[in-house]
């Protein structure tokens, strides 16, 4: 185990009811930025919720609708400009990962003085940031226990991950009834981000952290179990519950601490997002079959751990174990409804050729926990998915 | 699974080396008060590495050394008004979780106004508390990374748990290398209290909570793999390293979130611990097997749970996997030198009868997590064990 700092103190306010909380953990005398995505949480009464939640603690706030999926620095810095005239000083965030991560950009870029893209693009350096909560209404990303956000620019086709302490909520309420009427789209591509997640911390090399490895193998077991209840019945609390708070475990950095990471699907993920709009949990799908093809040899260890571990695949040679982990990983992802391997979209070798050359350029390479995936890997990864 | 709020904003620095951060941790301009125990820190160069931190960071410190295993409210009082006179602002515990516990009553009972024995005896309402921070030495309690503490009081022979999120360390260093040098019967007694805190947590009834039952027998497998390279080899570092993150992972709060808790084994060896001086460990594996004897049906599905996913017991009937899950978990103790049951200790039935009799004079009965257990069957439970 490597040495770590682990901080995570964002308060998690967990189950049915827990909106009408949020009024207590707002600071008293409180502007608020009320931000949110396309409006479906009118439909679905949260935003009746937290409206009341607000007006019973007597809070002052402003609503800023509009943030979109993979949401974009354009929007973003309109809700900036409306916050700056304003003069609000609590942004909540209510919606899915997408708008927790672009309410992290406003918090950041509120008092930031200079060119805000410069906060995803150049890790400008935050001196102060907004405080923020968050209502989630979509397990998937994490962002609501972690201090990283992912932004994207439409002028520039760029889609860029920063992070910093300040931005992580000061409280996220988790409340499993607001996911009732999510499409299963999106719940499929929930559970595939949460499940590719732990992949990314866990699928390295062996480092003398048992418990970790254990804690990483325990959310994937527990999502592999409840996926299915939580396709099927959207009503099921205590399978949206688990799913919830599964989502939240895979990327709050606990499962990570001390062990060695490969963040390389989720970084070809985010450039096949930017070139062709596929949605972020199905490029994971959709690279991760090429990830483990091409680094097998690297990761063989784990991948046998975790063939017999998650998949419970104990006879048979090392090499067929693995090939049934990777299959029963794609059934997996299949079976959520997310297409697992490139073949199902239309990229083009033009547009493949894209994605090594703009890692590149951003000084984004070489990736991997042995820091060996080099432009050359990126294609051949791309090939093998 | 029910709801829960979680919030833990501990700051863990994890790994050799790392006292020398205390420096940066610690507010510039701070007072400090630097509590240890019984010197064993100065043996083992620790007590070195924090003054070494402390003078590279300008802070003026003031040194308290003494506080005993179960720590004394009579030998705590004594560094309260230490801190007053000194106008002291920041506890430094440096120690085991004796040492942890007394400085959160430290923490705690500085800015009291009143009889400080209410802050554990009658829950006092707490206003203030002093800023504090850990250097840990010993895994087992977990005080390092929660809001709870354990005091006695020689006069009474009283010994009382109580909490506040005040007094949670602003920041914990766990350094491996720092527990290199303890005695064996503390290792012993550290694994048995971590192991202890998780069954607590977990043998309970099934809630619906797969994810909290994984990670708390994430704990359970490690500990049982760990311990014997842990007992073995005092400076095998990933052993030693391991146990001390199952430590604090164990009393964190996260496994016991939105789950059903039982703490009837501590509850009862508190009382056994103030009234014969045992270990507190040792009173944990002396009464665990009464409890599971008289509360088998309550906890029968758990404990079948247990059986196959901890000690991987699969095959025969139901109760003689439960049968052989117990014996194994006596083991276990008895392995890391910590015997299991109270036949090896003189406990007089006038001395055992005199705990059911102090629990129900201090309210704490009912005990267990359906509320079942009274003054009878805490007799039961001395008796079974």
């Amino acid at each position: 185990m490597d040495n770590f700092v682990f901080h995570n103190p964002v308060k998690i306010l967990f189950g049915k009811g827990q909106i009408a909380s949020i009024g207590k953990e707002i600071p008293k005398g409180s502007r608020v930025l009320f931000a949110f995505g396309g409006g479906s949480i009118k439909a679905n009464g949260v935003h009746a919720q937290v409206v009341a939640a607000l007006n019973t603690a007597g809070l002052a706030f402003v609503e800023f609708a509009g943030i979109e999926p993979n949401p974009r620095f354009e929007t973003l810095m309109t809700a900036v400009d409306l916050a700056r005239a304003e003069k609000l000083d609590f942004i909540l965030a209510v919606g899915g990962g997408s708008v927790v991560d672009g309410c992290k950009f406003i918090a950041a870029a509120i008092s930031y003085d200079g060119d805000c893209w410069d906060i995803p693009a150049r890790r400008a350096r935050i001196n102060t940031t907004i405080p923020m909560g968050a209502v989630l209404t979509l397990p998937a990303t994490g962002s609501e226990m972690n201090a990283f956000s992912v932004i994207s620019r439409e002028a520039t086709g760029e889609k860029l991950g920063w992070g910093h302490p300040g931005v992580m909520p000061r409280f996220s309420v988790l409340d499993p009834e607001t996911t009732f009427s999510l499409p299963a789209r999106q719940v499929g591509n929930g559970i595939v981000d949460a499940f590719v997640h732990v992949l990314e911390q866990y699928l390295t090399f062996p480092a003398n952290a048992p418990l970790q490895d254990r804690l990483a193998e325990s959310v994937l077991s527990t999502l592999v179990e409840i996926a299915p209840q939580a396709m099927e019945i959207p009503a099921d609390y205590q399978a949206r519950a688990n799913l919830m708070w599964c989502a939240t475990m895979a990327l709050n950095g606990l499962i990570g601490q001390g062990v060695p990471q490969d963040w390389t699907t989720h970084m070809i993920g985010h450039e096949l997002t930017a070139l062709t709009g596929i949605d972020h949990a199905r490029t994971l799908a959709a690279v991760w079959p090429g990830v483990v093809a091409v680094k097998r040899e690297a990761k063989r260890d784990k991948l046998a751990q975790y063939a017999a571990r998650v998949w419970g695949l104990n006879d048979g040679t090392e090499d067929s174990r693995i090939d049934r982990a990777i299959a029963a990983t794609r059934a997996f992802f299949q079976s959520v409804g997310v297409p697992s391997g490139l073949a199902g979209y239309d990229i083009t070798a033009e547009m493949a050729a894209k994605v090594p050359q703009r890692l590149s350029e951003r000084g984004g390479l070489p990736l991997g926990e042995k820091g060996d995936i080099d432009a050359a890997t990126v294609q051949h990864i791309l090939d093998a998915a």
